[in-house]
């Protein structure tokens, strides 16, 4: 038989801070406060694997379970002096939760429990306050209806109504009848006749007796709380934590120790330092005479910790500095045990129960991005951490909160939201709303702040999302275009918000009834998803000069190279300045949209419309200069970093007008027929352009045009060179799926390298040609394909829809329900897919090398810049990730984080 | 130095039958014959690595070679009793390519190779035919000239006309002038200046000397041997026959005899049997004085071998059995020496110079499919060959042929095709076109044969292709739309005829300027894409009861077993005919189209446009009986053989109605808006279908739709079960690409299985649960997959897709250009990529197995009836393989192949 059970307490106990998986956090750490010998109140814990045993088999406690809890028991009393269930000297326990990781509320607590019939004269006796212990009674019946009966037990209620709505009427209406404005007004005989009414209702409402025995108690309460791991909240935070369901939770029984017998009784929560600024100040909250729950349900404004922490809201309230000295002054000590010990800033729980202090719990405190950065660098500065530490102590998440503007959280506290959607580009805006692409452009020139308003987003409104501070979109997911593009440029923006009805042809948007015009303010969190009426305060936090401190020592801890996906000067100059290594994906075709496109793309179509080769290379001629000077801005800017270029990859067919109205234009401006057009459209068309004519099939089909190309990269270095600069470009090919598609484009550059350094007189460029591997017959192939290649970028976007044979486009329709369900635990395009598609990647990363033992590997996916995935990258022996510029930073730091970790 | 030539003649040789590698088919077996004793002229063959140094080098024979020609040469003359390049005793030879498997007429060969003017004189003294010498020196500068120095050394012409066509216009001009007939009026003299005339021209055209020196003869044509295996016919040839480049051609150098000196000499092509029936009867032709190239080219008709084998046709001409017994005698000592050696018919190139039989060439003879058939059989029962070798003698394409009405090949040379396409279907037909399905329908219920005559065919004209004999369309490749439906049933179909243009409307077809109206009969060979005008006659060659026989012999060797993709009865029927043992692949969604498919069409389409789970539960109420009927049907016919039930797997918009018209009339039908059926097919628009909402997301999104599908098959079975029937269903999901999907299809088949025994009071149902592996994530995690499984079930068709990132409607704007240029050596579509997909197959199949090693795993794409694909699977420890049936005794004749193998 497995061991179960783990006692603390006495200055001693079981376990300890390293088995959370067994005992849950709450019950490593109170293991671990026992050992430091802190005042920690006895009691034992029921491991996460006899919650997973209790859960298969149904709801059966493990053989001999019974067996260890007397045991463990029996040891708790001998400490505590009491005993569970004794007439006489009754130990009443609690029965909590807690998990390998924190789900805040999530799972059941039952409190009191041991309180029956044969135990209250003894309490009384021993607590000499009558009406604590029937204020202590009425509570348990209230929680335990609740929680164990009808929660966990599944009883059905007779009436509409649940129970804890039902005894809760109950108790009101006795206040109200008696003109009473708080609990605390109660009278004894008032709790006694509660605690009768709530008995019976209980036996009429649920078909059964609330269980006037301890034992009955305390195993209904154990299986509450497992069986509570299960419970809907406790599911869909799971789902959206991506905490696995296998973990299960510890049930931690531990003795009562009560913040509410008197004046001289308090209960707390403090941090070790603050979790919002990060100073290193001792903060916290405590209200005297009353229990844990108290403080957190909010009922009453809780005091102060210290004279220091006092603000203007509750400068006028006691501190415990003031109310209770001695204990202020132990309770610092804990802190100063505590943090010494962990390293970290702690999150206490406290109860003191007639001016004696007890450690309910500790844990690693949650904080903001800024005050993890402060904390970090201060506690590296007071010689608690090293370097390798420091660059743990901050999470991406936190980073990418540190590096956007944000809505300013007390003004938002303030107020509430009017509509909700995904968060789909982080940070806070706000601005004057607009409608069409066109607006945003001009009023962002006219030097206002807008917020471009939309149903869903196209390629052809790209110019109005660069000029506007954020977008809003009623429909689309995290995946959709409006996402995707905001994502890439660390703009803030909210999609699918679906409570927003847009009008675009009247410029109205609508939300809950009320109508919102051209012009009026919104201010939106991008991180959260909320949208709020008018123009909130943001504040930057990317002005403290810690963070460039932080990032230095990062980079020194980090060997996985970092590149960017960019192909404008403004991208390119921002990416620099995020400490971009080289460009990882430029998109050649990126320059037939947005500013100064027009012409380019006109040529581009007229390209697409030839009938001949050799209308064709006449109409790639006229277009060759555009190319040329696009691709040498860039190969200039980035000088002696290498420049991932990426020949032609969309299917022809995405470039020609669509509408009827643009076709009749372009059908004008050609001087042929709009059939014509419309036919050309019709014949390019696909069924499934994603798997369509595209990628290296374009370049193997018309080789003319990868041609043009070509000598564009070259003729732009050859120029550079001449200039007395150092031009490092890479040509990828993208799309491929057998090498000899790689073989005929090497042959294809080849031939071109040498007639451009014979033609400019240029001795040698310095060029790299390689691949995308975004097919899985390539990834199968890599071997060969390492042989036509000096690098390989894995294109884990396409990658990832050919793996799974999934849309990116089509996903709308059930990804909500795959993520609900947990089929998808996290979005295989959010995070690389490491158990399933990385097998593909792992495999094909170390047959390349076998072929080609200094072959460069990166990744140029949206992957590039997500922490786990970059991780995975580091791990798979990568020699660089690459991401769209603000993403860079946080590629750094996992870079980091996956070699100390 | 690695050795590069090999010697024969003299009764012994160097080489032999089993270096074919080496030595290319024609050296072998010349070098096998000599071993044999026969008289063959004395040679040598320099190796196909040597051609393949050649190519490499860009043209530099391999150091050493010189010597080695040198040695071989000698040995030659040794035997020869003659001297190359001696003015006395000359020897000549002739230059031939050969590659390890036949390329007939796509390589050069050069002969009278050593005829100069320091040799003319002897060979001269040495014949005492002068003119015989001069003729023989007028035909080498011919080919010497277009062969060696035009088409290898690449001299370009310096007028228009090739040097080939300028040469012979001088011989044609001179025979005109004097009023000659035939080549042999032609004098001495007109010979002599003829040879004086040629070399003129050539040095005034090519701008360099016809070379008379022996030795830079030889070489010159050796190295147009090597150079004519990157011939543009060569490379095209192997393209089609899926020949590697790499093989490289051997070239035999071998003493020239002549059939043209005299009455006494002749040349000829024999077959050890016939090669068009079969038949154990010695078949071949010859003709008096004259060279090989001379039979070969059809100028003279060729003369019958036997008495016994004189035809109609050539019953006037004298047979060699009567003009030489003698010699006819030794060549059939020769054929029956072979047929025992080789044990297979041969077909045989012999020469009689001057009464004397020389044996030039032996290989095993192309044959049609009924010959291959009857060669087979009868040399089991002459004890020549066992069984697994009969096994081996008829391929899957001969089999294929049998399998099918042939037009009558007599009727087929005697005219001539009006347009080409491709052979998208197998056989012959002729009938009346039609150009609708409708009238497909109607003119076949009526009795007449018809050709249904299209663009392109959509699943809207299942019905009428069914009832059409033949399917012609003008547009669309080998895996369009009519091209898939036409081979699954094995129907005569030519697609992408693009000399046809279709104009349905108007019921016409043009082609070439004529017009074929409604009614007009066409002929079709879709087995080589040839139509006829007119009805040709057809011939049915499955009568042959020994097809039956044979086909007992493959079953014996093979343990692979077969199933078929069908869901009509008339299908299943067609296949248990067959020789099907199971079904691979039940489409559920097969009876919304096609017969009596109306009724369920619209019901479904009403499901489709439910708003709430409620609506759509009572629509699949109404489809309910129509669904379980159709399976049952099934169930009954198959009896207890397995059923391999696939659930819903397209996306639904693929069910809605496209056009406007339809669209309209559904709306009425169901008594909405037209706009909100049209707003709902636009709301279910994809992007890229084949990725989208489709498979398995289908049942996670809207289990009611599986569970639906899973009651109707068990409760079919229950009731088959209660009538005393062995239903054996397997329920297939398809599209997975992770485990959980599985998991919780599983859970809703158990339950509904649960829910039906009981119901139906059935005690259980034979069934098997699995899934398909057609994403590539699925078969990276087939050791999960494999949990929840009893079968897996390849579906290659998507799998290819998803690999290649390829989809199968869409290649047709580069599918041409990828097979021309080598990157498809063979349509992945019709031929499993096994060296790319296949690792991924191999993979999955052995980690699924490694979980449960009892999975059961079959294979149920197209490529199920494809024979190499098949051989894939057997190597593979496939259970079986599920093909379309007239594909069976193809699947079945291939897995017993790959038994013997």
């Amino acid at each position: 038989m497995s061991r179960y059970i783990y006692t603390f307490g006495g200055g001693k106990a079981e376990g300890g801070a390293n088995q959370k998986n067994t005992l849950g956090g709450k019950g490593a750490n109170l293991a671990e406060m026992a050992n430091l010998g802190l005042p920690v109140p006895a009691g034992f814990t029921i491991s996460t694997d006899c919650c997973n045993d209790y859960i298969k088999s149904g709801g059966q406690f493990p053989k001999g379970l019974d067996e260890e809890v007397d045991r463990a028991m029996a040891e708790v009393e001998k400490i505590m002096g009491m005993k569970y269930g004794d007439p006489d000297v009754p130990l009443l326990v609690s029965c909590r939760s807690g998990a390998r990781q924190s789900m805040p509320g999530m799972m059941e607590t039952v409190l009191n429990v041991g309180l029956c019939s044969k135990t209250l004269p003894g309490l009384i006796k021993q607590t000499n306050d009558e009406w604590f212990v029937y204020d202590a009674y009425r509570r348990l019946i209230m929680m335990y209806a609740d929680v164990v009966m009808e929660k966990a037990e599944g009883i059905e209620p007779k009436e509409e109504a649940d129970i804890k709505t039902q005894l809760e009427q109950i108790m009101y209406d006795r206040k109200k009848e008696k003109n009473y404005e708080n609990d605390t007004d109660l009278t004894v005989d008032d709790l006694k006749a509660l605690c009768d009414q709530f008995k019976e209702r209980v036996q009429s409402v649920l078909g059964s007796e609330f269980p006037d025995d301890a034992q009955q108690q305390l195993w209904g309460a154990i299986g509450a709380v497992f069986k509570s791991w299960n419970g809907k909240r406790a599911v869909s935070y799971r789902r959206i934590e991506r905490i696995p369901d296998e973990w299960g939770t510890a049930c931690n029984v531990q003795s009562m120790v009560f913040g509410n017998i008197g004046q001289k009784s308090a209960t707390g929560v403090a941090f070790t330092r603050n979790p919002a600024t990060g100073e290193n100040k001792f903060y916290g909250e405590w209200l005297p005479a009353a229990q844990g729950e108290d403080v957190v349900a909010g009922i009453r404004t809780p005091n102060p910790l210290s004279k220091e922490a006092k603000t203007t809201q509750n400068a006028h309230l006691p501190s415990l500095e003031e109310s209770m000295p001695e204990v202020y002054k132990k309770l610092v000590e804990v802190r100063n045990i505590l943090e010494t010990h962990y390293k970290d800033m702690q999150d206490l729980e406290f109860t003191i129960q007639a001016g004696d202090l007890f450690m309910l719990q500790t844990r690693t405190g949650k904080r903001t991005g800024v005050a993890a950065l402060n904390m970090a660098m201060d506690m590296r500065n007071e010689g608690l951490i090293d370097d390798k530490t420091v660059i743990t102590r901050l999470n991406t998440t936190q980073l990418d909160e540190i590096l956007h503007p944000l809505v300013d959280p007390a003004a938002e506290e303030k107020t509430r939201p009017v509509a909700e959607g995904l968060p789909a580009g982080p940070g806070g805006a706000a601005g004057q709303i607009v409608f069409t692409s066109e607006d945003a452009v001009q009023w962002h020139k006219a030097g206002k702040k807008v917020v471009l308003v939309r149903k869903e987003t196209s390629p052809e409104d790209v110019e109005g999302m660069r000029a506007a501070d954020a977008i809003l979109t009623s429909q689309g997911g995290m995946t959709s275009h409006a996402a995707l593009v905001a994502r890439g440029w660390g703009k803030c923006c909210i999609v699918g918000a679906e409570g927003a009805k847009v009008d675009g042809p009247a410029r109205k948007l609508k939300i809950d009834g009320k109508t919102y015009a051209e012009g009026d303010f919104l201010t939106l969190n991008g991180t959260k998803g909320l949208v709020y009426e008018g123009e909130l305060p943001l504040i930057d936090a990317t002005a403290d000069p810690r963070m460039n401190d932080f990032m230095k020592i990062v980079d020194r801890h980090r060997t996985l190279a970092v590149r960017t996906n960019a192909e404008t000067t403004k991208d390119v100059e921002t990416a620099l300045k995020f400490g971009a290594e080289g460009i990882g994906l430029f998109r050649t075709e990126h320059m037939f949209y947005g500013e100064g496109a027009q012409e380019p793309m006109f040529l581009l179509r007229r390209m697409i419309m030839s009938d001949s080769t050799e209308e064709r290379r006449t109409a790639l001629d006229d277009l060759y200069p555009f190319v040329k000077d696009d691709i040498k801005q860039v190969l200039e800017l980035m000088h002696d970093k290498p420049v991932n270029i990426r020949l032609m990859d969309p299917p022809l067919h995405e470039f020609l007008p669509q509408a009827e109205e643009t076709q009749k234009r372009f059908a004008e401006f050609l001087g042929i027929d709009v059939k014509t057009v419309a036919q050309r459209c019709q014949a390019l068309h696909e069924n499934n352009p994603m798997m369509g004519h595209r990628g290296v099939r374009l370049g193997v089909t018309y080789p003319e045009i990868s041609e043009m190309q070509t000598r564009a990269i070259f003729e732009a270095a050859a120029e550079l060179i001449t200039e007395g600069k150092r031009p490092v470009p890479e040509i990828m090919i993208p799309f491929c799926c057998d090498v000899k598609e790689l073989r005929e484009m090497k042959a294809l550059v080849e031939e071109v390298y040498q007639e451009v350094c014979d033609r400019m007189g240029v001795e040698a460029i310095e060029y790299k040609f390689g691949t995308m591997i975004e097919t899985p017959r390539a990834a199968l192939t890599s071997d060969e394909m390492a042989e036509a290649s000096e690098f390989f970028s894995f294109g884990t976007n396409d990658l990832t829809q050919m793996t799974f044979g999934l849309s990116r486009d089509d996903i709308g329709g059930f990804r909500e329900t795959y993520m609900d369900k947990g089929i998808f635990a996290r979005d295989p395009f959010q995070t690389l897919d490491a158990h399933g598609m990385g097998q593909l990647i792992t495999d094909s990363v170390e047959k390349g090398r076998r072929t080609k033992s200094d072959l460069k590997i990166g990744i140029c996916g949206e992957h590039g810049g997500d922490a786990d995935s970059v991780k995975y990258c580091f791990r798979n022996n990568f020699d660089y990730v690459s991401c769209s510029p603000y993403r860079l930073p946080i590629a750094r730091l996992a870079a980091a984080q996956a070699e100390v970790e």
